[in-house]
């Protein structure tokens, strides 16, 4: 069965986004220190239509998690934010499932991005890209309350970490709020760069 | 000229200590689990004067923090709550500066722990055992508001963290009111294995 995994750049002092992250502030103010390493790589400007950039281990490292997505799971606040920035075609290239209160059509884009709304709660937005199934992984996309939920319902098997070097001090925290005794990880890859440490966990279940 | 470092173990939610630490529960409750990696190796055990232990990689890292120490400085309450449960020998081998207001005499104890108590600023307990000199390196061991008060005085040249894939959810963070804008860093090391991530930064001045 495909894997349900989370992928995100953490700041080393836990932050996921800086404050006063929102609709064209995505990243909160700050906020794009975390993902300093990854705006140069080839695949980063790639999903961006962009040419050219890195192709070391780190861009590696990139490709490897688009690829494996075979769908996304996001949260409302997430595609609330996104919709006001992304570019069509968005940064997806698959199904992206919209866990919202509020029923709306599903809305396609360019380059295989349909975003699907789903009411019924974060294990159905989980278990219909799974049983469509291509085989691929599901990534939770976001935000971090999405994640958490994931995490506290048991449905995350893998999160990896792209810890950065640099401190945020305010903002979004990953693991704020999370019941954090269900939660057992066990890193089963590490890879460094002078840029980011990527680090992946199994969550055990 | 000898490193000025710091290293110590963090939880993957970036807390040092669960809550409530104080003399008797250094760690804070749940605390225990950040250095739940290191309790069974061999450099360890031998620190606490037992015998035995792991010998793996986990264990050559410790080895090698614990050889590189000439000196450490430490802040009071630290002090205060090691005071109160540390063995004699204490698990230093070395001269620990411990930042106070309150002179006191040295207080020698076995296998060549002696605690002095310096009153005159961080800067002068870094110094102390530079300028005595046995060309090994300083360790800033804590508690947190001593390391974060090295980062903002641009004193410390490295700081390792052994990330435990571990959420403790409250209690002391690390960088926690840091000025972290005066921070830079650059990881220069990742050894990871299944119980832990070591992380090596150089602190860029």
């Amino acid at each position: 069965m495909p894997d349900v995994f989370a992928d995100l750049g953490m700041s080393l002092d836990g932050f996921i986004a800086g404050p006063n992250a929102g609709p064209h502030n995505a990243l909160g103010d700050g906020g794009a220190r975390i993902y300093q390493w990854a705006y140069q790589l080839q695949a980063w400007r790639e999903r961006l239509g962009r040419s050219g950039g890195e192709t070391d281990r780190d861009n590696e490292i990139a490709e490897e998690k688009f690829a494996r997505a075979g769908a996304h799971v996001m949260g409302r606040r997430m595609f609330d934010e996104g919709e006001a920035g992304w570019p069509d075609p968005p940064p997806f290239g698959a199904p992206v499932f919209v866990l919202t209160h509020h029923p709306r059509e599903p809305w396609e884009r360019q380059g295989g991005t349909t975003f699907y709304f789903v009411t019924d709660g974060i294990e159905s937005a989980v278990e219909q890209p799974r049983a469509a199934g291509d085989g691929k992984d599901v990534q939770l996309s976001g935000g971090g309350e999405t994640i958490r939920e994931g995490l506290d319902a048991g449905l995350l098997d893998e999160l990896q970490i792209h810890l950065a070097p640099v401190l945020i001090g305010a903002g979004v925290r990953l693991f704020e709020g999370l019941r954090q005794d269900t939660v057992v990880l066990e890193p089963t890859r590490v890879v460094g760069s002078p840029s980011v440490t990527h680090i992946r966990y199994r969550v055990i279940h």
